[in-house]
C-alpha cells in the first residue's frame, strides 16, 4: 500500500549536530571570523570508499533539517523530505546525505545570532556578509571533517543551485555531479530590485536599530514580515495563486476597510507573520546579498562558458515553466554555457503552476527526472 | 523643425480650478459625503454642440494636471503632456479635454487631506473608501456642471482605463468612445497580493497612527516608500530594467554592506523617497482598494459579456507586450467580451520593453494608433 510505503520511506528521527571549526576563516570580503560552527544533519551511511556522499545546499530560508523529524511528536518533517529518504530520489539506502545550515544562518550555524568569541556579545549586524563562494569553502572544510574527498553529488534549488554550480567551478576534483534546480547564473535586475525592497523594509523598520535589535530587546518583525510577503508573491506563479485563491473573498462581500477582503491577503499575512516570528532579520539581509553578489562569470569578463572551463562534474539542470523568479530561460543560460564549454549536461524543463516554489513540491515529472538521474550515479 | 514643432504643441500655461459639489453624495459602500470638491484642468474649447469633450481618467498616483505647465518656470509638464496638446493624439485644437483629480485624491479634490465640513478636522482615515463606480458618478456630475451631455471620448490607462470601461457600462448614452489602455477587467490574484503588501507596509508603519498621522504630526513615509518601490518594480519590465540598469554597480566593486551596490537600487530608493514626500498615504490606500474592488462582471455572475450588454460606446483597447501587471492577455479578455457582446472594438498590442509604464511613454506605434483612432472621432 502506498500509504505505508510512504511512511516507511522516511529517514525517521534525526538529530542535528554541530561541527566546530576552531580556526580563523577569512571571507571573500576580507574579514576574518576567529572560528565558526556549522549545524548539520546526515542521513544514510558513508560507504567505505567514501564515494556515496551527497551534499544538500539550502535556499534563502532553508537549513540543515532536510529530512525526517526531530521527535516522534514533531509536526513537520524536514524541508525536502519528499526528495530525501529510503527509496526516494535522493535515496538514503544508497547515498550518505549531508544537510547543513549555511554560515551566516540562524538555525545553529555561526551567524548574526551567535556570540562573538572575543566580545562575548551576539554578532548582530557585525557578522560579515558571506558569499556563495565562502559557503562552498566552508562546505569543503566540512567534507574534510566528514572524510569525504569527493561528493558523488552536490544538490540544491534556487540559491542552493547556485552553490552546486559554484562547487563545480571552485573544487572541480571534489564533485562528480552538480544538480542545479530552479537557479540562475546571476540575478536579473528585477531580482536585485525585489531583494533591495525587502532589505529596505527591514533596514528602515524602527525596531532594526542598525542590526543590533537584540541588544534593544526588539526585533524588526514588521519589516521582515513585509519582505517575506513580497518574496512569497515572487516564489509563486499567477497560475498557481489564481488556481488556489482566485478572487475568493473571506466574507460574503467587500468590507470597505483594510482588513482581509480576499483570501490571498489572509494567506500572505499569515505567511509573513509566521516567518517574522521564526527567522532572524540579519540573516535574511545576508542571504539576499549572497544572492545579489552571485555572478561567477564576472571574474571571467562576464563569460560564463569561460567560468565553466575547468568544471569536471556532470550536470543535471532543471527549471519550472511558471517560475518567473528564475525562469527556464535563466536555467537555459547555464545549460548553453555548459554545452559551449563541452561539458556533460542533462536538462529538464518541468511543466508546473507552482512557480519558483515548484522545486520543493511533489511533481511526478520532476521527482522522476531526479530519481533517474540520481539512480544512474555510480557509487 | 521638429524641435520647435514640439515646443509649439504644448497647451502652454494652465490653471487648475476647483468645482464644488455642495450636496450630499452617497458612495457605493453606503457612506455619505456631505459635500465634495473636484480639482480639474481643461484644455481647448468646448464647441457649441458640446460634442468634442474628452475626459482623461488618471491612474493610481495621477491627478488633474494632464498637460502644460503651471508657470513659465515650472520644471515638469503634466503627466500626459506627450499625448495631449495641439496637434498631439488627443488634439486640443479639436477636443475640449478635461483632467480631474479623483475623489479621495490628494491633489486638491476632496480626500483624506480635506477638512470634514462638520468636524472641522481633516478626514484622515475617516474618508470613505471610494470605487471606480463612485468616480464615474462624480465624473458624470462634473460633466453636468461643464455642460457636457455626452463625452466624445473617455480615455485612461491602467486604473484610468478601468474608469473608461465603467463609464461605457454605467452611462451608455453619455460616452461615444472608450479608450481603455493597459487595463484589465479585474485584478488578478497576484495584483491583489502586491496591493495588500503595499498596504501592509503603510498600515504597519508606526507613524501611520491608524491613518490619523497628521494629528500626530507624523507621516508613514517609510511604509509609503516601500510600497512605491515595490509598485515601481511591477510597473517596469525586466527587459526595460535590464536594458537601463543591468547589474551596473554604483561603485567599482561590491561594498559588502547594505548601502547602494547596484544602480537599480539607487534608482528605486530615489523613486520611493520622492513619492513618499509628495503623496498622501491614506489616498494610496484608497486607490489600491479601488483597484482591488473593480470587477464589473461580478454583478453579472462573472460574465463580462453580460456586463457589457448595454454598452453603446465604441472601444479602443491597447496593451503593451512587456506589461506583466496588466498583460496583453488581460486586455484581450476585454476585447473578447466586447466582441461576444457584438460591440465595436479596435485593439492594438504594442511592442514595448517599458512594461506597464509604457502607457505613459513616447512610442511611435502607440502614439500613431491613438492619433488615428482619435482623428476618426467625429465632433
Amino acid at each position: 500500500m502506498s500509504a505505508s510505503l510512504s511512511a516507511s520511506s522516511s529517514v525517521g528521527i534525526v538529530r542535528p549536530q554541530t561541527i566546530a571549526f576552531d580556526q580563523p576563516f577569512t571571507l571573500q570580503n576580507g574579514e576574518t571570523l576567529p572560528r565558526f560552527d556549522l549545524m548539520i544533519e546526515t542521513y544514510g551511511q558513508l560507504n567505505a570508499a567514501g564515494s556515496n556522499a551527497v551534499l544538500i545546499c539550502h535556499a534563502l530560508s532553508g537549513n540543515h533539517h532536510v529530512a525526517g523529524r526531530h521527535s516522534a511528536e514533531d509536526k513537520y518533517a524536514g524541508w525536502w523530505d519528499n526528495m530525501v529518504g529510503p527509496g526516494k530520489p535522493i535515496d538514503t539506502d544508497k547515498f550518505f546525505v549531508v544537510g547543513l545550515n549555511n554560515l551566516g544562518g540562524c538555525h545553529g550555524s555561526s551567524g548574526p545570532l551567535s556570540i562573538h568569541p572575543h566580545s562575548g556579545k551576539a554578532y548582530g549586524a557585525d557578522f560579515p556578509i558571506v558569499t556563495v563562494k565562502d559557503w562552498v569553502r566552508t562546505q569543503a572544510m566540512l567534507a574534510d571533517v566528514l572524510g569525504i574527498a569527493t561528493w558523488a553529488a552536490v544538490v540544491g534549488g534556487s540559491l542552493g543551485g547556485m552553490q552546486a554550480l559554484q562547487w563545480a567551478m571552485d573544487f572541480p576534483e571534489r564533485i562528480r555531479h552538480a544538480l542545479v534546480i530552479a537557479a540562475a547564473p546571476k540575478l536579473s535586475t528585477q531580482n536585485i530590485a525585489f531583494n533591495d525592497v525587502a532589505r529596505q523594509a527591514i533596514l528602515t523598520d524602527p525596531d532594526f536599530h542598525g542590526g543590533f535589535y537584540a541588544e534593544h530587546g526588539t526585533s524588526p518583525k514588521r519589516g521582515l514580515r513585509i519582505a517575506r510577503m513580497m518574496g512569497h508573491i515572487t516564489y509563486l506563479a499567477e497560475d498557481g495563486l489564481g488556481e488556489k485563491f482566485g478572487r475568493d473573498l473571506k466574507n460574503k462581500d467587500y468590507r470597505f476597510d483594510f482588513d482581509v477582503d480576499f483570501e490571498v491577503e489572509s494567506y500572505l499575512r499569515y505567511q509573513g507573520d509566521k516567518f517574522a516570528d521564526a527567522f532572524d532579520a540579519n540573516t535574511y539581509l545576508l542571504m539576499t546579498k549572497a544572492l545579489d553578489y552571485f555572478d561567477p562569470a564576472r571574474e571571467h569578463d562576464n563569460n560564463l562558458q569561460a567560468a565553466l572551463a575547468h568544471v569536471r562534474a556532470k550536470f543535471f539542470v532543471a527549471s519550472f515553466s511558471s517560475d518567473w523568479r528564475f525562469s527556464p530561460a535563466r536555467s537555459q543560460e547555464i545549460v548553453r554555457a555548459l554545452i559551449r564549454a563541452e561539458k556533460n549536461v542533462q536538462y529538464a524543463e518541468i511543466e508546473s503552476s507552482f512557480g519558483h516554489d515548484a522545486f520543493l513540491m511533489e511533481d511526478a515529472a520532476y521527482i522522476d527526472a531526479m530519481r533517474v538521474y540520481l539512480r544512474n550515479i555510480e557509487v
